[in-house]
């Protein structure tokens, strides 16, 4: 039931309406295993520089994420700057440093190769098919992207995606990859590629997951975003989101259809407490109990079901005498 | 239980990547009139021209709805021209010539005064107004609009927002008005201002119902939209919509929030069969059957519960052995 991790560990600084932070823990993989440490054991593969706070290395220990798969080179860790506008849309790339990512190759310890849930956060697709060959026999294994790599690695993004089960992507990824407008048809042409299914991330309106695009009835799952009334740095939701979903399968440990919608919910309930900070500070202090009400809320505001409001013991009023 | 919409009845040019149609039946009366005679009786509000084709009329009247509120006046009928791009989202608008709906003013026949059910739709707010004015003592209000009278008419806006019980915008519309990128915020705004409830309409992304923008719980409702493999003409989404979630209201007769979560997912069912062809051309064969198996196809695409697919009588068939 551990989770194997394998992603960016970097130092942020961040500009959103709601403020600035500069130097803050950040990095695919920092949100990932934060979150996922809620639901199961996680160890992470990556890389920082000499220069990485020994605070960070003591805060990830302190959620038993194992770090032995963390190279500490000598250099400078990664870093990004990146800002946000009003709507709070995609970041805007400030400064990207690779510093010691730029030479990483992932090493799988010799017993993580025996991994049973392996998520490849968004990195090179070379490195995660460098995963995947390390890898013996994993229960499952899911692996995110961005438009950088859609546009410049194309094709071995392509391989990348019909080696693992669950590829994970946005809305405007998908259509990217695809150059298909209909998400229906887009999700057809992903899943030819291989995996058994696709989560697309819509960001302020929820996911949606895809088991057979031939099908709609049981193959797709459908999940309106939790509505916030405050938004302070969207940074890592994307992560936050693959790290309830996994974490949630990896405690789970099956995976019926049932459980893979309820992972779904997961992480978009874990996105949206994890927007509600700067970095992963909400993250830090996110219980299980948390997660757990507000997933009983998303289930209550989207049932179409006239029991939900007695078993969620809210009355139902009339809406006018 | 007899709904009077108020609106336009036209003739449409239409552009859409699926194809064209000229001279075509348009209006949101037209839609909305349409598509909710499938639930209750309806009577149109409205004028048209003498140019008006005798097979529209004829149309109009097999589905029972109710024309005596029609006003035929000397000259030609309402007509608009607009095209749509390869994604299908906001029309270019080509061409609009009035005609006979630049004099218009609303005349409510005196029985249908006391119509229980009305429907604005999207017309001069002023003349929204003057129809509340007539009415004497209806169940239950709501109104559409758009961001032409959003930006030329805003003040009189606001007034028939105060006036009615539901006011139905799309997700643009309500943060222009608003001027607030938070659509959580902007209900408050909007509910603040004295309507009952507000209803959202998210496009490909569903729509939501809120009838208290302090609380989530009971006063929000989220329902994503039917996913479709192929769109050919958006024309009339909203006034489907709006047609699906009155119909059903005024079929059912209560108001509870249970009864608006259901009509409110009628109104998205009800919409994406509408953009399934162009002008009304699939609401004339739409059967309540119909409507009734992708109402439940899309509760249970929704749906978290692990009883579902066996209420539907699905088989939980396990993702991966």
């Amino acid at each position: 039931m551990g989770i194997l991790v394998v992603g960016s560990i970097g130092l942020d600084d961040i500009q959103t309406p709601a403020g600035r932070r500069q130097r803050t823990l950040g990095g695919s993989c920092t949100y990932f295993a934060t979150a996922a440490s809620l639901y199961a054991p996680v160890s992470i593969v990556g890389v920082v520089g000499t220069d990485f706070p020994q605070e960070h290395f003591e805060f990830l220990r302190s959620r038993n994420i194992d770090l032995r798969g963390l190279q500490v080179v000598e250099g400078k860790t990664f870093f990004w700057a990146g800002r946000y506008g009003e709507d709070f849309g995609d970041a805007e790339t400030l400064e990207t440093q690779l510093n010691v990512f730029a030479d990483f190759h992932p090493q799988i310890p010799e017993d993580l190769k025996d991994s049973e849930y392996v998520f490849l956060a968004n990195i090179d697709p070379t490195l995660q098919i460098e995963v995947l060959q390390q890898m013996r026999a994993p229960r499952l294994t899911a692996l995110d992207s961005m438009n950088f790599w859609i546009s410049s690695k194309k094709e071995v993004l392509t391989e990348a995606f019909s080696m693992v089960d669950i590829v994970i992507l946005n809305e405007t990824e998908v259509r990217m990859f695809t150059e298909e407008s209909n998400l229906l048809l887009a999700t057809r042409q992903l899943l030819a590629l291989g995996p058994k299914a696709l989560i697309i991330k819509r960001g302020e309106h929820g996911a949606m997951l895809v088991t057979d695009g031939q099908r709609l009835g049981e193959s797709f799952f459908l999940v309106p975003a939790y509505p916030l009334d405050s938004v302070v740095d969207p940074t890592g939701a994307g992560d936050a989101f693959a790290a309830g979903f996994m974490g949630y399968l990896a405690r789970e440990g099956d995976l019926s259809l049932r459980t893979l919608r309820r992972a779904v919910v997961h992480g978009t309930v874990v996105a949206s407490f994890t927007v509600q900070d700067f970095s992963i500070d909400r993250l830090r202090t996110l219980t299980m109990a948390e997660i757990e009400a507000r997933y009983n809320e998303l289930r209550y505001l989207t049932s179409f079901d006239p029991l939900s409001a007695q078993e969620f013991g809210v009355l139902q009023r009339p809406f006018k005498a």
